[in-house]
Protein backbone atom coordinates (compact mmCIF):
# COMPACT_ATOMS: atom_id res chain seq x y z
CA UNK A 1 0.00 0.00 0.00
CA UNK A 2 2.80 2.68 1.00
CA UNK A 3 4.26 1.31 -2.61
CA UNK A 4 1.19 2.58 -4.20
CA UNK A 5 1.12 5.53 -1.97
CA UNK A 6 4.49 6.62 -3.16
CA UNK A 7 3.74 6.15 -6.84
CA UNK A 8 0.91 8.31 -6.58
CA UNK A 9 2.37 11.00 -4.97
CA UNK A 10 5.35 11.00 -7.72
CA UNK A 11 2.73 11.17 -10.17
CA UNK A 12 1.73 14.24 -8.48
CA UNK A 13 4.53 15.79 -7.90
CA UNK A 14 5.42 15.45 -11.85
CA UNK A 15 2.39 16.86 -12.38
CA UNK A 16 2.63 20.06 -10.45
CA UNK A 17 6.00 20.43 -12.48
CA UNK A 18 3.98 20.56 -15.76
CA UNK A 19 1.23 22.53 -14.42
CA UNK A 20 3.83 25.90 -13.58
CA UNK A 21 5.25 25.43 -16.99
CA UNK A 22 1.50 25.70 -18.63
CA UNK A 23 1.04 28.31 -15.98
CA UNK A 24 4.15 30.34 -17.62
CA UNK A 25 3.66 29.63 -21.32
CA UNK A 26 -0.55 30.99 -20.71
CA UNK A 27 1.08 34.28 -18.69
CA UNK A 28 3.50 34.72 -20.97
CA UNK A 29 1.29 34.21 -24.05
CA UNK A 30 -1.23 36.57 -22.26
CA UNK A 31 -4.05 33.89 -22.29
CA UNK A 32 -6.64 33.90 -19.82
CA UNK A 33 -7.22 30.01 -18.87
CA UNK A 34 -9.91 28.03 -16.72
CA UNK A 35 -10.05 24.42 -15.92
CA UNK A 36 -13.90 23.46 -16.31
CA UNK A 37 -14.94 20.41 -14.50
CA UNK A 38 -18.39 18.96 -13.91
CA UNK A 39 -20.45 15.89 -13.47
CA UNK A 40 -21.21 14.05 -16.72
CA UNK A 41 -24.13 16.18 -18.11
CA UNK A 42 -24.30 19.33 -16.05
CA UNK A 43 -23.47 21.04 -19.35
CA UNK A 44 -20.04 22.19 -19.64
CA UNK A 45 -19.78 22.27 -23.61
CA UNK A 46 -23.30 23.56 -23.48
CA UNK A 47 -21.59 26.48 -21.63
CA UNK A 48 -18.73 26.90 -23.66
CA UNK A 49 -21.16 27.19 -26.72
CA UNK A 50 -23.09 30.10 -25.23
CA UNK A 51 -19.61 31.89 -24.34
CA UNK A 52 -18.83 31.79 -27.68
CA UNK A 53 -22.16 32.50 -29.09
CA UNK A 54 -21.76 36.17 -26.63
CA UNK A 55 -17.64 36.82 -27.05
CA UNK A 56 -16.50 34.78 -30.31
CA UNK A 57 -16.61 37.89 -32.27
CA UNK A 58 -14.28 40.10 -30.05
CA UNK A 59 -11.83 37.54 -28.80
CA UNK A 60 -10.28 34.81 -30.15
CA UNK A 61 -11.18 31.77 -28.19
CA UNK A 62 -9.50 28.18 -27.60
CA UNK A 63 -10.96 25.12 -26.39
CA UNK A 64 -9.19 21.86 -24.77
CA UNK A 65 -11.44 19.39 -24.54
CA UNK A 66 -10.83 16.09 -22.57
CA UNK A 67 -12.87 12.99 -23.10
CA UNK A 68 -12.50 9.30 -22.72
CA UNK A 69 -13.69 8.31 -25.90
CA UNK A 70 -15.01 10.70 -28.16
CA UNK A 71 -14.58 13.92 -30.46
CA UNK A 72 -18.78 15.32 -30.14
CA UNK A 73 -17.41 17.99 -28.00
CA UNK A 74 -14.99 19.03 -29.58
CA UNK A 75 -16.89 19.46 -32.68
CA UNK A 76 -19.44 21.29 -31.09
CA UNK A 77 -17.10 23.94 -29.50
CA UNK A 78 -15.47 24.28 -33.32
CA UNK A 79 -19.04 24.81 -34.19
CA UNK A 80 -19.28 27.76 -32.55
CA UNK A 81 -16.81 29.22 -33.44
CA UNK A 82 -13.69 28.02 -31.22
CA UNK A 83 -10.13 26.46 -32.17
CA UNK A 84 -10.28 23.40 -30.79
CA UNK A 85 -7.87 20.73 -29.70
CA UNK A 86 -9.30 17.25 -28.56
CA UNK A 87 -7.61 15.20 -26.39
CA UNK A 88 -8.59 11.16 -26.05
CA UNK A 89 -8.06 10.26 -22.46
CA UNK A 90 -8.30 6.70 -23.56
CA UNK A 91 -10.68 5.69 -20.65
CA UNK A 92 -8.62 7.61 -18.24
CA UNK A 93 -10.98 9.87 -15.50
CA UNK A 94 -9.24 13.41 -15.67
CA UNK A 95 -7.20 15.49 -17.27
CA UNK A 96 -3.27 15.67 -16.23
CA UNK A 97 -1.11 18.82 -16.85
CA UNK A 98 0.75 16.40 -19.20
CA UNK A 99 -1.89 16.17 -21.83
CA UNK A 100 -2.79 20.54 -21.69
CA UNK A 101 0.83 20.71 -22.44
CA UNK A 102 0.67 18.60 -25.66
CA UNK A 103 -2.16 20.01 -26.48
CA UNK A 104 -0.95 23.70 -25.97
CA UNK A 105 2.37 23.30 -27.91
CA UNK A 106 -0.43 22.80 -30.80
CA UNK A 107 -2.15 25.58 -30.38
CA UNK A 108 -0.89 28.80 -32.09
CA UNK A 109 -2.06 30.76 -28.35
CA UNK A 110 -0.49 34.07 -29.71
CA UNK A 111 -3.92 34.86 -31.19
CA UNK A 112 -5.76 33.63 -28.08
CA UNK A 113 -7.39 36.14 -25.60
CA UNK A 114 -9.15 32.92 -23.24
CA UNK A 115 -8.39 29.35 -23.31
CA UNK A 116 -11.08 26.97 -21.61
CA UNK A 117 -10.41 23.69 -20.58
CA UNK A 118 -13.15 20.89 -20.41
CA UNK A 119 -12.14 18.43 -18.34
CA UNK A 120 -13.85 15.02 -18.28
CA UNK A 121 -16.78 14.57 -16.08
CA UNK A 122 -16.21 13.54 -13.27
CA UNK A 123 -16.30 15.00 -9.85
CA UNK A 124 -13.77 13.15 -8.46
CA UNK A 125 -10.38 12.61 -9.61
CA UNK A 126 -10.09 16.05 -12.08
CA UNK A 127 -10.40 17.69 -8.55
CA UNK A 128 -6.44 16.36 -7.17
CA UNK A 129 -4.65 17.36 -10.79
CA UNK A 130 -3.84 20.70 -11.18
CA UNK A 131 -3.39 21.49 -15.46
CA UNK A 132 -1.81 25.03 -14.86
CA UNK A 133 -5.24 27.25 -15.71
CA UNK A 134 -5.53 30.32 -13.92
CA UNK A 135 -8.86 30.00 -12.33
CA UNK A 136 -10.59 26.36 -11.74
CA UNK A 137 -14.46 26.17 -12.07
CA UNK A 138 -17.19 24.06 -11.93
CA UNK A 139 -20.61 23.66 -12.91
CA UNK A 140 -23.36 22.68 -11.04
CA UNK A 141 -26.51 21.76 -12.24
CA UNK A 142 -29.96 21.73 -10.58
CA UNK A 143 -30.98 18.22 -11.61
CA UNK A 144 -28.36 16.88 -10.06
CA UNK A 145 -29.49 17.87 -6.29
CA UNK A 146 -28.79 19.86 -3.46
CA UNK A 147 -26.37 17.52 -1.52
CA UNK A 148 -23.37 17.26 -4.04
CA UNK A 149 -21.36 20.14 -1.82
CA UNK A 150 -21.64 17.73 0.84
CA UNK A 151 -20.95 14.71 -0.91
CA UNK A 152 -17.69 15.72 -3.08
CA UNK A 153 -16.42 18.29 -0.60
CA UNK A 154 -12.90 18.13 -2.00
CA UNK A 155 -14.17 19.70 -5.90
CA UNK A 156 -16.31 22.25 -4.24
CA UNK A 157 -13.20 23.04 -1.62
CA UNK A 158 -10.86 23.32 -4.55
CA UNK A 159 -12.42 26.01 -6.79
CA UNK A 160 -12.20 29.24 -7.99
CA UNK A 161 -15.99 29.78 -9.06
CA UNK A 162 -19.17 28.33 -9.20
CA UNK A 163 -21.62 27.84 -12.11
CA UNK A 164 -25.40 26.73 -11.16
CA UNK A 165 -27.00 25.77 -14.40
CA UNK A 166 -29.77 24.75 -15.53
CA UNK A 167 -32.01 27.16 -13.06
CA UNK A 168 -34.93 26.98 -15.25
CA UNK A 169 -35.63 23.34 -14.29
CA UNK A 170 -36.08 24.55 -10.58
CA UNK A 171 -40.06 24.97 -10.78
CA UNK A 172 -40.26 21.16 -12.31
CA UNK A 173 -37.17 19.22 -9.19
CA UNK A 174 -37.11 19.18 -5.61
CA UNK A 175 -34.05 21.20 -4.87
CA UNK A 176 -33.63 23.07 -1.58
CA UNK A 177 -31.16 26.00 -3.00
CA UNK A 178 -30.14 27.25 0.54
CA UNK A 179 -29.08 23.95 1.78
CA UNK A 180 -27.27 23.74 -1.58
CA UNK A 181 -25.71 27.04 -0.61
CA UNK A 182 -24.82 26.81 2.94
CA UNK A 183 -22.96 23.32 2.00
CA UNK A 184 -20.80 25.62 -0.50
CA UNK A 185 -20.28 28.44 1.78
CA UNK A 186 -19.00 25.88 4.58
CA UNK A 187 -16.41 24.34 1.60
CA UNK A 188 -15.50 27.44 -0.11
CA UNK A 189 -16.53 30.68 2.10
CA UNK A 190 -17.03 33.44 -0.74
CA UNK A 191 -16.94 31.71 -3.74
CA UNK A 192 -17.87 33.78 -6.77
CA UNK A 193 -20.94 31.65 -8.06
CA UNK A 194 -23.20 32.59 -11.13
CA UNK A 195 -26.82 30.83 -11.31
CA UNK A 196 -27.77 30.76 -14.60
CA UNK A 197 -29.33 28.63 -17.55
CA UNK A 198 -27.60 27.78 -20.86
CA UNK A 199 -31.14 26.68 -22.34
CA UNK A 200 -32.56 30.01 -21.74
CA UNK A 201 -29.52 32.52 -21.37
CA UNK A 202 -30.90 33.70 -17.99
CA UNK A 203 -27.50 34.97 -15.96
CA UNK A 204 -24.92 34.89 -18.71
CA UNK A 205 -24.47 38.32 -18.47
CA UNK A 206 -22.51 38.25 -15.02
CA UNK A 207 -20.82 34.81 -16.52
CA UNK A 208 -19.68 36.49 -19.54
CA UNK A 209 -18.57 40.11 -17.74
CA UNK A 210 -16.14 38.07 -15.28
CA UNK A 211 -14.78 36.66 -18.08
CA UNK A 212 -14.32 39.46 -19.80
CA UNK A 213 -12.90 41.23 -16.76
CA UNK A 214 -10.27 38.53 -15.95
CA UNK A 215 -9.29 38.28 -19.70
CA UNK A 216 -8.23 41.97 -19.57
CA UNK A 217 -6.41 41.44 -16.43
CA UNK A 218 -4.20 38.64 -17.73
CA UNK A 219 -3.50 40.46 -20.95
CA UNK A 220 -2.55 43.23 -18.68
CA UNK A 221 0.28 41.76 -16.95
CA UNK A 222 1.65 39.63 -19.96
CA UNK A 223 2.33 43.47 -21.81
CA UNK B 1 5.12 3.48 -17.38
CA UNK B 2 5.04 -0.21 -17.58
CA UNK B 3 5.51 -0.60 -13.97
CA UNK B 4 2.40 1.53 -13.29
CA UNK B 5 0.30 -0.54 -15.64
CA UNK B 6 1.97 -3.47 -14.33
CA UNK B 7 0.26 -2.15 -10.47
CA UNK B 8 -2.72 -1.47 -11.82
CA UNK B 9 -3.31 -5.51 -13.50
CA UNK B 10 -1.95 -6.55 -10.11
CA UNK B 11 -4.81 -4.70 -8.18
CA UNK B 12 -7.46 -5.70 -10.88
CA UNK B 13 -6.14 -9.37 -10.47
CA UNK B 14 -6.51 -9.13 -6.46
CA UNK B 15 -10.07 -7.96 -6.84
CA UNK B 16 -11.29 -10.31 -9.67
CA UNK B 17 -10.95 -12.92 -6.99
CA UNK B 18 -12.00 -10.81 -4.14
CA UNK B 19 -15.56 -10.54 -6.29
CA UNK B 20 -15.34 -14.35 -6.85
CA UNK B 21 -15.54 -14.86 -3.27
CA UNK B 22 -17.94 -12.03 -2.79
CA UNK B 23 -20.17 -13.87 -5.67
CA UNK B 24 -20.20 -17.32 -3.32
CA UNK B 25 -21.14 -15.56 0.21
CA UNK B 26 -24.06 -14.18 -2.02
CA UNK B 27 -25.00 -17.16 -3.91
CA UNK B 28 -24.46 -19.79 -0.65
CA UNK B 29 -26.98 -17.47 1.33
CA UNK B 30 -29.14 -16.77 -1.54
CA UNK B 31 -29.22 -13.51 -1.75
CA UNK B 32 -29.78 -11.42 -5.12
CA UNK B 33 -26.82 -8.50 -5.50
CA UNK B 34 -26.76 -5.54 -7.83
CA UNK B 35 -23.89 -2.86 -8.06
CA UNK B 36 -26.17 0.06 -8.97
CA UNK B 37 -24.24 2.94 -10.53
CA UNK B 38 -24.45 5.92 -12.10
CA UNK B 39 -23.61 9.76 -12.79
CA UNK B 40 -23.72 12.33 -9.09
CA UNK B 41 -27.10 12.87 -9.13
CA UNK B 42 -28.66 10.53 -11.31
CA UNK B 43 -30.93 9.15 -8.58
CA UNK B 44 -29.60 5.90 -7.21
CA UNK B 45 -30.79 6.88 -3.68
CA UNK B 46 -34.07 7.90 -4.76
CA UNK B 47 -34.42 4.65 -6.80
CA UNK B 48 -33.33 2.34 -3.64
CA UNK B 49 -35.74 4.88 -1.42
CA UNK B 50 -38.87 3.95 -4.23
CA UNK B 51 -37.89 0.30 -4.01
CA UNK B 52 -37.53 -0.36 -0.56
CA UNK B 53 -41.25 1.18 -0.11
CA UNK B 54 -42.40 -1.10 -2.71
CA UNK B 55 -40.80 -3.91 -1.54
CA UNK B 56 -39.58 -3.63 2.06
CA UNK B 57 -43.13 -4.94 3.21
CA UNK B 58 -42.31 -8.88 1.45
CA UNK B 59 -38.48 -8.61 1.86
CA UNK B 60 -35.45 -7.57 3.60
CA UNK B 61 -33.30 -5.43 1.37
CA UNK B 62 -29.68 -4.68 3.12
CA UNK B 63 -28.03 -1.96 1.08
CA UNK B 64 -24.37 -1.15 0.90
CA UNK B 65 -23.53 2.40 0.32
CA UNK B 66 -20.55 3.77 -1.12
CA UNK B 67 -19.67 7.37 -0.57
CA UNK B 68 -16.65 9.44 -0.68
CA UNK B 69 -16.79 11.58 2.15
CA UNK B 70 -20.45 11.43 3.78
CA UNK B 71 -23.50 9.32 4.94
CA UNK B 72 -26.29 11.37 3.99
CA UNK B 73 -27.33 8.33 1.31
CA UNK B 74 -27.25 5.68 4.04
CA UNK B 75 -29.50 7.52 6.45
CA UNK B 76 -32.09 7.96 3.34
CA UNK B 77 -31.68 3.78 3.14
CA UNK B 78 -32.42 2.98 6.46
CA UNK B 79 -34.97 5.87 6.65
CA UNK B 80 -36.59 3.94 4.03
CA UNK B 81 -36.21 0.85 6.04
CA UNK B 82 -33.18 -1.19 4.67
CA UNK B 83 -30.20 -2.66 6.70
CA UNK B 84 -27.65 -0.42 5.68
CA UNK B 85 -24.21 -0.05 5.21
CA UNK B 86 -21.83 2.46 5.16
CA UNK B 87 -18.15 2.42 3.54
CA UNK B 88 -16.86 5.94 3.32
CA UNK B 89 -13.64 5.54 0.57
CA UNK B 90 -12.13 8.64 1.96
CA UNK B 91 -11.76 10.09 -1.79
CA UNK B 92 -11.17 6.82 -3.68
CA UNK B 93 -13.51 7.23 -6.99
CA UNK B 94 -15.30 3.89 -6.93
CA UNK B 95 -15.87 0.57 -4.42
CA UNK B 96 -13.92 -2.23 -5.09
CA UNK B 97 -14.09 -6.04 -4.07
CA UNK B 98 -12.28 -5.95 -0.60
CA UNK B 99 -14.70 -2.69 0.47
CA UNK B 100 -17.42 -5.23 -0.35
CA UNK B 101 -16.46 -7.76 1.14
CA UNK B 102 -15.54 -5.96 4.29
CA UNK B 103 -18.88 -5.27 4.74
CA UNK B 104 -20.46 -8.31 3.86
CA UNK B 105 -19.13 -9.69 6.58
CA UNK B 106 -21.60 -7.36 9.06
CA UNK B 107 -24.53 -7.76 7.35
CA UNK B 108 -26.72 -10.89 8.48
CA UNK B 109 -27.23 -12.62 5.14
CA UNK B 110 -29.69 -15.42 6.35
CA UNK B 111 -32.76 -12.82 6.84
CA UNK B 112 -31.45 -10.53 3.41
CA UNK B 113 -33.37 -11.09 0.21
CA UNK B 114 -32.08 -8.76 -1.77
CA UNK B 115 -28.72 -6.67 -1.95
CA UNK B 116 -28.19 -3.32 -2.97
CA UNK B 117 -24.84 -1.96 -3.25
CA UNK B 118 -24.58 1.83 -4.10
CA UNK B 119 -21.50 2.87 -5.77
CA UNK B 120 -20.01 5.87 -5.95
CA UNK B 121 -21.12 8.63 -8.26
CA UNK B 122 -18.90 8.53 -11.38
CA UNK B 123 -19.54 6.93 -14.69
CA UNK B 124 -16.05 6.06 -15.26
CA UNK B 125 -14.06 3.93 -12.27
CA UNK B 126 -16.45 1.96 -11.08
CA UNK B 127 -17.25 0.26 -14.72
CA UNK B 128 -13.62 -1.34 -14.33
CA UNK B 129 -14.06 -3.18 -11.15
CA UNK B 130 -16.22 -6.25 -10.48
CA UNK B 131 -17.89 -6.20 -6.86
CA UNK B 132 -19.35 -9.91 -7.09
CA UNK B 133 -22.72 -9.11 -7.36
CA UNK B 134 -24.90 -11.08 -9.98
CA UNK B 135 -25.67 -7.75 -12.10
CA UNK B 136 -24.38 -4.23 -12.82
CA UNK B 137 -26.99 -1.84 -13.25
CA UNK B 138 -26.76 1.94 -14.71
CA UNK B 139 -28.88 4.15 -13.45
CA UNK B 140 -29.21 7.55 -16.49
CA UNK B 141 -31.30 10.31 -16.26
CA UNK B 142 -32.68 12.71 -19.03
CA UNK B 143 -30.98 15.62 -17.85
CA UNK B 144 -27.68 14.42 -18.41
CA UNK B 145 -28.41 14.83 -21.61
CA UNK B 146 -28.72 11.78 -24.53
CA UNK B 147 -24.87 11.86 -25.79
CA UNK B 148 -23.75 9.87 -22.38
CA UNK B 149 -23.68 6.14 -23.91
CA UNK B 150 -21.28 7.51 -26.54
CA UNK B 151 -19.30 9.59 -24.28
CA UNK B 152 -19.05 7.00 -21.71
CA UNK B 153 -19.00 3.52 -23.83
CA UNK B 154 -16.78 1.54 -20.82
CA UNK B 155 -20.13 2.17 -18.60
CA UNK B 156 -22.85 1.39 -20.97
CA UNK B 157 -21.00 -1.39 -22.44
CA UNK B 158 -20.78 -3.36 -19.13
CA UNK B 159 -23.72 -3.58 -17.78
CA UNK B 160 -26.78 -5.72 -17.27
CA UNK B 161 -29.67 -3.54 -16.57
CA UNK B 162 -30.29 0.21 -17.56
CA UNK B 163 -32.64 2.54 -15.92
CA UNK B 164 -33.62 5.22 -17.41
CA UNK B 165 -34.91 8.27 -14.73
CA UNK B 166 -36.48 11.52 -14.64
CA UNK B 167 -38.56 10.61 -17.60
CA UNK B 168 -41.07 13.05 -16.06
CA UNK B 169 -38.67 16.01 -17.33
CA UNK B 170 -38.94 15.09 -20.67
CA UNK B 171 -40.58 17.99 -21.43
CA UNK B 172 -38.48 20.13 -20.19
CA UNK B 173 -35.36 19.24 -21.73
CA UNK B 174 -34.03 18.46 -24.98
CA UNK B 175 -33.40 14.85 -25.10
CA UNK B 176 -33.74 12.76 -28.16
CA UNK B 177 -34.68 9.43 -26.89
CA UNK B 178 -34.32 7.62 -30.05
CA UNK B 179 -30.47 9.11 -30.26
CA UNK B 180 -30.12 7.89 -27.11
CA UNK B 181 -31.41 4.16 -26.84
CA UNK B 182 -29.29 4.37 -30.45
CA UNK B 183 -26.52 4.77 -28.74
CA UNK B 184 -27.13 1.96 -26.13
CA UNK B 185 -28.13 -0.44 -28.62
CA UNK B 186 -24.48 -0.30 -30.51
CA UNK B 187 -22.60 -0.90 -27.51
CA UNK B 188 -25.24 -3.32 -25.39
CA UNK B 189 -27.32 -5.13 -28.02
CA UNK B 190 -30.60 -5.60 -26.23
CA UNK B 191 -29.81 -3.82 -22.99
CA UNK B 192 -32.88 -4.65 -20.56
CA UNK B 193 -34.53 -1.19 -20.34
CA UNK B 194 -35.95 0.51 -17.54
CA UNK B 195 -37.78 3.74 -18.34
CA UNK B 196 -39.38 5.54 -15.07
CA UNK B 197 -39.29 8.81 -12.75
CA UNK B 198 -38.43 8.16 -8.94
CA UNK B 199 -40.45 11.61 -8.36
CA UNK B 200 -43.74 10.26 -9.97
CA UNK B 201 -43.71 6.56 -9.37
CA UNK B 202 -44.37 6.25 -13.54
CA UNK B 203 -42.59 3.21 -14.77
CA UNK B 204 -41.60 1.50 -11.31
CA UNK B 205 -43.61 -0.90 -11.12
CA UNK B 206 -41.88 -2.88 -13.99
CA UNK B 207 -38.25 -2.09 -12.32
CA UNK B 208 -39.75 -3.79 -9.17
CA UNK B 209 -41.44 -6.99 -10.92
CA UNK B 210 -37.67 -7.79 -12.84
CA UNK B 211 -36.23 -7.26 -9.11
CA UNK B 212 -38.47 -9.67 -7.49
CA UNK B 213 -37.98 -13.03 -10.87
CA UNK B 214 -34.16 -12.25 -10.17
CA UNK B 215 -34.42 -13.01 -6.30
CA UNK B 216 -36.94 -15.81 -6.75
CA UNK B 217 -34.31 -17.60 -9.02
CA UNK B 218 -31.34 -16.59 -7.03
CA UNK B 219 -33.42 -17.94 -3.90
CA UNK B 220 -34.15 -20.72 -5.84
CA UNK B 221 -30.93 -22.07 -7.04
CA UNK B 222 -29.08 -21.80 -3.36
CA UNK B 223 -31.68 -24.65 -1.62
Amino acid sequence: MTRRIEIVENILNANDRISTINRSILDNAGVFSINLMASPGAGKTSLIENTLALLARQLQIAVIDGDIATDLDTQRAIRAGAIAHQINTGGECHLDAKMVNEALIKINLDKVDLLIVENVGNLICPATFQLGTHKSVLVASIPEGDDKPYKYPGMYRGVDALVINKIDLLPYIDFDLTYFKRGVEILNPGLRTFELSCRTGEGLEQWVAWLTTEINLVKASAL
